[in-house]
């Protein structure tokens, strides 16, 4: 099942690559012509983002048949084939980029998501995306952060109460945002980032139930883990790379958010050939 | 100017982000409160995408003014200011990450086609991207590739005849392919990808206007220059990095084309602090 | 500032109301004629939804001016004037029975609402709405429960979790329900419907932050009050009705959810007046 | 067949529920997991809405069944099993609040319309909607004022001439209102309101096809029915309720219209169940 | 005033020609140059359309200015300017084809009116057009066929029951056709298509408001007319051409249709020159 | 397969001719009754458009079953049956006025274009359309132009360079707009459009792809195609009619491009009955 949200991304997509016609397939490819073609993995990878490949493909022409070889978030060597792909071959062409496009960018997230979150498996703590993602991607992409064994923090400014430095300056500090904060609906928690250990007290106090920590040094995290003693999650965040996330995660902080995982993940290789 | 396409995505990203609405400025930051907000490089870049900034904030509220420092394509140091926004601050806040992630994208996109084409601006080679862009969002990928002093490839399947592998397994080969590419419109040339000397060679005879070589080695490109001998345009493709870029424009190829530009780029570091 | 969620109702209301134009107008009104319209209330009301009506006039024509006389929230007295519409008078007929349509539901919502919630007001008991709104009317009608002096629920399937008998009877049972739910993401509480005592206890042994109480006698509810004990908030949901409500919130319970308040309104009587 | 502009209602009905996804389901049913639900009345009701009740699972997942048990407009009494629902229990727990909420409340709506209709069914006036109705909901709205035995107004201000008040104070006169008229197109009839005798006398001479009596006694369309004597239709319009509608429909008027039938119906109690 | 119906089909017409941007201004013409152009008559026409003219170029671009010479539906002669359209360089060239295709259209189609129109001007014939039209071009059409002093016949299906031969052979006749019409709401009237007398005997017992002719020849018509006597409009409907119209309208019909108006007008010729 | 373009305008129009219903069909054509419709030639044509027809059917319901008897292009005598129509009876209404406007317009271009091909078939000069086409139907009407034997010009404003009067004058000549033309993408040519012989040397001299000759006579064309001597394609564009095409095709031009082909194309007559 494909929310309305992710069929609208689908249909700008193929607007944007396929629009009036594909003036190459219009001439070189009969039109009846039936072909197969196979998706296969160029280099070592998580797989994700299937469900929207097939998405692709029907939207164009829903008599294409499509058939997966491997779950979702599974791990895939060089060379694997990961699905066939049959039926009308001016549609396969259309649709071929689009779902390239979307399943190397997915994939891509989740590869990268799965290779931070091996370092800390052996740790309780969640790795998650943020909202830096691609406009437009946003529901793929942080499905990549799940498939690659990640979790995902609030989807919009909608699902979550987040107070950053801008919404602190404006309510003139840490408790007066988090009070005013309180009147939002009861299923919402109320996060709020602070810079220091005196706003960390504050949040504690005010009974903020995650709080962000901002840019510290891993001393520092440790030091707001012993503050606040399980009173509320913790949130690393800032400058999370393959190299600090380890020594991060040992400090005890609930969670680490990622921005790269969405704005920075590199595609991964994929292709698809007809046979 | 913004073009319709890229209004559809800009809408898209907003509905993506906003949706029913801000639950935390609603409750932290007056209704009527204007605010002034400074956004900001945190390292050094090629700054690319002010327009589209400025099309999200107005999308939200028209009275939304803002101030661009530096002209597209300019190299910005870690730290400048790069503009200011001013207006309702709920309006400022409800923009902020779309107009950050479109920013900090475009500008990523900048920033990498910038180093690239450094390293071969002495030659008359081009840089030029591919169709490997995130779903949505190819029209301000591909602008970003030019800020950085790259040059477009096709935008689509429908300004541009491109035979790839695929259509010339259908058609039967590259002389095949060509020759029934040769009725398209009067106003578009006619690319085809080959392999081999011999394939070239088919090209060549059936007057292809472009030739892709695909995944070949900086001799054998040598060597295709000096059979090709300037009658049609060479483009590299495949493989390109940052380390074997000069070496394969020294081939005297005259388009080198490069994916990662836009599947691959990392998001710059641009922050938006209201002041 | 209006989402664009609601920029899209705003924009089907005007296609379904006027499509291709105003035939009565057309013959009857002269093209660049402008006029005046007062909005005045026909019976006493709580006023709410000016800023759609705004909307909707600026959607038809951007140079009509609206002037409001009240608050949103006010309590208003039968005759009194809400507002003064200025502009072209094809635009004004064009918009009237959109934008009153909406003021009168909206107004509808916060009047019914701030009549329940008066007679707890002394509590500290929240008057909600739930999900049974009027297709497409979601963020209005919401908004009206808030202009009321109500609070809101979850707006959708998305910013909370809400476990309902149809999930529980899939998922086994209370406890296994919710313990699945804890993978939500961190800034979404859990909320799970109880039939009775016990499955009040297997809820709050898994740790559920709110407790839907369904169809639960009075008597019932203030046992429930008792063996949480604080644990959780407690949500009263089912008819609840304005002869009952009292009986209800003086159990105890944290939140009263009533459907009627966004799927039975009765629209409140408004008119506009061109004079 | 449910026509265009009732399609983008249910896209519109389930962008606003279901948005990106949700949250409760993705963590508690499995993703391949078939159900079946039974949609039952639960209090006596006009059943009117299935039709669209099946437009929105199939929007979610084309694979699901629906079965009805009634057909539009039947009477129906509590505890009655209205439909089953069998497919993909996600989507069926997807597209249920959607679903509910627009049977309900057209559901109500014939309900409301039939309890109107039977207090006159033995005379030949007809019960008819109005254009006050849920902004994007009126072509649902007015279906089920026709289920219930009504019958429709204009459905907008497109298909029918109706002056009113604020068109007859620009154009200066009933009279001159209805000779203006004339000049639309001729399959659209021509209906004037009048406040008194003399603009009833006014629209008969100038030769209005239907005369609306707006808020008039009922001894006073008495009069008017005398003096009309049948040459043109008379509506009877303004505060008719289910108390005076049976003495009001004796006065011999042909037609009254009821804009409470669509603005101030109460939803009907409909539940769905996985069983 | 322009309808959404409208607004949709220029946002249309405008990302079909313009899509992700005009590649040859964008190369040409330097980012902030203003121009001013100059629409002109290459014929003899009557102008219609320059509201239109003004929502494409405003929709490009909000500060450019147009100027009209005319008023809709005057005669101009060959050379004449026009209008004047003053602003962005870039913004006028890409609203430059669009806008001329739709003043062409529109235009072209009030030109063969007016000329239609002429030859039975002392006659109080109604010229109208049909749904015969092109899709999504509806609303412009028929505003071309007003302004050249022609009349419209119903806008779609929605808003007039026409009842034509294919609806007579389901229904079983045309007495039955119009006997279950009658059933439609109070604000329309019933137009059926006969085929000889016996048929238009039926319609007029039945109580057809309009009595459409389809294909009669001259003499059958005026015969037509007399059995008739008043008691219905008659349209004449069919191969109405340049030729015969003065003829046909001779024998006494009310209204004659015609779908050449709008399916094959010719575009008048109309250029845009920067000055 | 139909782009995404295509089906824009196709729900558009429906949109435009159903809206919310076809009040006739409703009360005349029962519910579940099924029927059989066939699409015949009333005169002589060339056929095309049957895919479009396919899709409109499809939009409004996908059980209904189309079969086509001629392929795209035949040539088509007055009175054969082009194709047959089964399924739900109100459907086929429904789509019947969509349908056949669309048919009998891209049928019409098709015979217009092959009559005016036919005339010069022996000759190796190509008839195009250009971008004059009916806002929103470019799609369908530069279709019909290649179903005639025609060939198409650029799409849009994006996919081929078209140098013409009015960026001449804003660049400052021939010589510097080709010369700025030629940092557009390698995939498109460039075409510059000339008054006279020395703007054509001065476009062969800066090495133009295509040269439009505007408004030039046969005599001054015959020159052109002596002074370029196969070092440029020629079009000859403007005022081009049935009468002097083939003169203008022996000037020995490559192109022959006639915007009547899709500005004034007369729609052919096509119906479609129930049987």
């Amino acid at each position: 099942m494909v929310s309305g949200l992710a069929r609208e991304t689908i249909r700008l997509a193929l607007l944007e690559d396929l629009f009036h016609g594909d003036v190459t397939s219009l001439l070189l490819v009969p039109e009846g012509k039936n072909a197969k073609a196979l998706i296969r993995a160029k280099e070592d990878l998580v797989i994700a983002g299937m469900p929207f490949v097939r998405e692709v493909f029907l939207a164009i022409d829903s008599r294409i048949d499509i058939k997966s070889f491997f779950n979702e978030g599974d791990e895939i060597v060089k060379g694997a084939e990961i699905a066939e792909v049959t039926g009308n071959a001016r549609g396969l062409l259309a649709g071929e980029r689009t779902a390239l496009n979307l399943l190397q960018r997915v994939s891509g997230i989740a590869t990268m998501t799965s290779a931070y979150k091996k370092l800390v498996s052996d740790l309780r703590v969640k790795i998650v995306d943020t909202r830096k993602t691609s406009p437009g991607m946003r529901f793929f992409e942080k499905y990549g952060v799940r498939a690659g064994g990640g979790d995902n923090h609030r989807f919009g400014l909608y699902d979550g109460v987040l107070i950053k430095d801008n919404h602190i300056r404006i309510a003139g500090g840490v408790r007066e945002s988090v009070s005013l904060a309180k009147k939002t609906h009861h299923l919402l928690k109320i996060e709020v980032e602070v810079r220091n250990f005196d706003e960390l007290r504050e949040a504690l106090e005010t009974g903020a139930d995650v709080i962000m920590l901002d840019n510290m040094s891993a001393s520092d995290m440790t030091q707001a883990v012993k503050i606040t003693n399980g009173r509320a999650l913790l949130e690393a965040s800032g400058n999370i790379t393959i190299d600090n996330i380890r020594t991060i995660a040992e400090t005890g902080v609930d969670i680490i958010s990622i921005g790269a995982l969405t704005h920075s993940a590199r595609a991964v290789d994929i292709s698809m050939k007809i046979v």
